[in-house]
């Protein structure tokens, strides 16, 4: 077996993930972790940080094997167009972010690295410089030429997976088919076994409308599209409790003995989950290839090279992608 | 100045409203509190639940002025049709649940009290007797002639009003009209004053879409709808921030100076208050001429009569009702 090691994306490099490198490199990771990023961009953001971080060059020739000691970062140089100014957008370096998540993303399917943690990029400056890009995660689907992803937010105690993401409230109601349902039960049910070593997920399914419905009463999709649904998944083996209305679903009666929570829509199960974590929240990938896990905050240019930041959703974002990781290793 | 007295309705007979009037009454109550309802109902289940409370009998002739000792209830005797089975729902009984909300809503009215905390009704079984009626809330709306109410949630720390209710989610994005998000978040400004002795609210104000709609990418109600009625309630006076991303939005950064949260609708905003006020949350009605207060638990018929119940909810109730009752006093 290859040594299970991980490529560190920092993303935007005028945003705050050059940053949060260097500051959780002040102390060793459990496993080698690779920043793919400039060299030159860490050494400057170290120095504007009074950050005293050594940057150890790796490239596909030299892997380690081995994590770095505190105060260390493997670095696998990829060279900026623009020296960078914090929190001042440059589309000239756009392709320079895209090139950082290719490498990592084709590490992992190479089987180089384990599992890649991405810091945020900023969607619309790389629209700006003439490239379609709508995020990390299309960005993946089709790299590692994937069809359906599923998005999910984990923190210690507490995984929601989402049924639908970023559609407007209105147009909900009606992507919310059976088909669809199935399609993203069936992968977090597969992705919690395989990428989480959990034998038999149990799953908790929130309704779509208020009190799930309350019979028909607020609304039939509970009754016409989620059950039927729901049945034929059991029928196929899959452990799922619901439709349950939100509300109540969130409380340690029924937390306590579940693995995930599949919410219908982001503002149904986010806010809990945000409000639980806050900090140190984590976006985990399902569905894909390889194993992806995400902070789960934007760039912050403001805050960039002020060292005002909290690394806990990057530390959260390591710790699951190496608990995943393990997970694999032992289920393969 | 009268002495502030409260009324507490247990609701629905055979389910776990008269239990909760009997366990809180194992202690002393801060004010003087009147349960409507039938003393013979109370004293039979006390006995089953092997309780000794003494029941005081009042009436308007005769309406106490101090509390209760620990171990007694001061009981507006309000007759049963049949004697109740615990668990066992008799449509004969309803007409005696709206008296008793009739009988409290009346003397609220008459300033006889100063609010009102209900237990749960059953709505199904007084639709089954023929009697139209759509919950608590709009019964009491009737009674006080009141046109527009607004339900919020709140628990130690947290307050969440909703612009809409019960409807089915296909509905929301076409009921968030401005006109009603002004009369609502008007509503919510009055009574934090009024009743909760507030001096100049601050509120903040989900977004309908998730990430509040990102600039239009996710929707265009923030920008159509809810900004330019959020910039004319502001004319007005009114403290508001927003629209916000719900799943940002409920975290400490945001929560720690506003007095409450309006969210757009039911599944985005009650989520995380009864996360965070699990077994000790409160249904507050604002926008009618009295105090009214109430669980925000069902009747859970399957406990009636068995003790194994949890009173946290009540006792937030009836503290907050006492909390409204004195910040109005002094507010007029």
């Amino acid at each position: 077996m290859t040594a299970l090691r991980f490529a560190l994306t920092p993303g935007e490099p005028a945003g705050i993930g050059p940053d949060l490198c260097l500051l959780i490199s002040r102390n060793a990771q459990a496993l080698p972790l690779i920043a793919i990023a400039s060299r030159d961009l860490l050494e400057q953001r170290a120095a504007q940080l009074g950050l005293a971080i050594s940057l150890i060059p790796v490239s596909p020739a030299s892997w380690p094997d081995a994590p770095a000691e505190a105060g260390s970062l493997y670095v696998w140089d990829t060279p900026l167009r623009n020296t960078v100014r914090p929190g001042q957008l440059d589309k000239a370096n756009a392709a320079y972010v895209l090139e950082t998540l290719t490498r990592a993303g084709n590490g992992c399917l190479e089987g180089a690295f384990a599992g890649m943690i991405t810091a945020p990029v900023h969607k619309g400056v790389i629209n700006e410089a003439g490239i379609a890009f709508s995020g990390h995660t299309e960005f993946l689907a089709e790299l590692t030429n994937t069809q359906q992803v599923v998005m999910m937010l984990a923190t210690r105690g507490l995984r929601v997976a989402l049924v639908t993401t970023h559609l407007p409230l209105k147009d909900v109601a009606a992507a919310i088919t059976g088909e669809r349902l199935m399609r993203v039960a069936r992968i977090l049910n597969r992705d919690l076994i395989d990428k989480f070593g959990i034998d038999r997920p149990r799953i908790l399914v929130c309704g779509l409308n208020p009190h799930a419905g309350e019979g028909g009463h607020l609304g039939r999709e509970e009754i016409e599209v989620i059950e039927p649904a729901l049945e034929h998944l059991r029928s196929e083996g899959l452990d799922l409790i619901g439709p349950l209305p939100a509300d109540t679903l969130f409380t340690p009666k029924h937390l306590e003995h579940c693995d995930a929570v599949l919410a219908m829509y982001h503002d149904q199960g986010l806010p809990v989950l945000k409000y639980k974590g806050f900090g140190a929240a984590v976006n985990v990938t399902l569905g894909l290839p390889i194993i992806r896990t995400s902070v789960d905050h934007g760039t912050a240019l403001d805050l960039a090279a002020t060292g005002k930041i909290d690394c806990g959703s990057l530390e959260v974002a390591l710790e699951t992608a190496y608990q995943m990781a393990a997970a694999r290793t032992k289920t393969h």
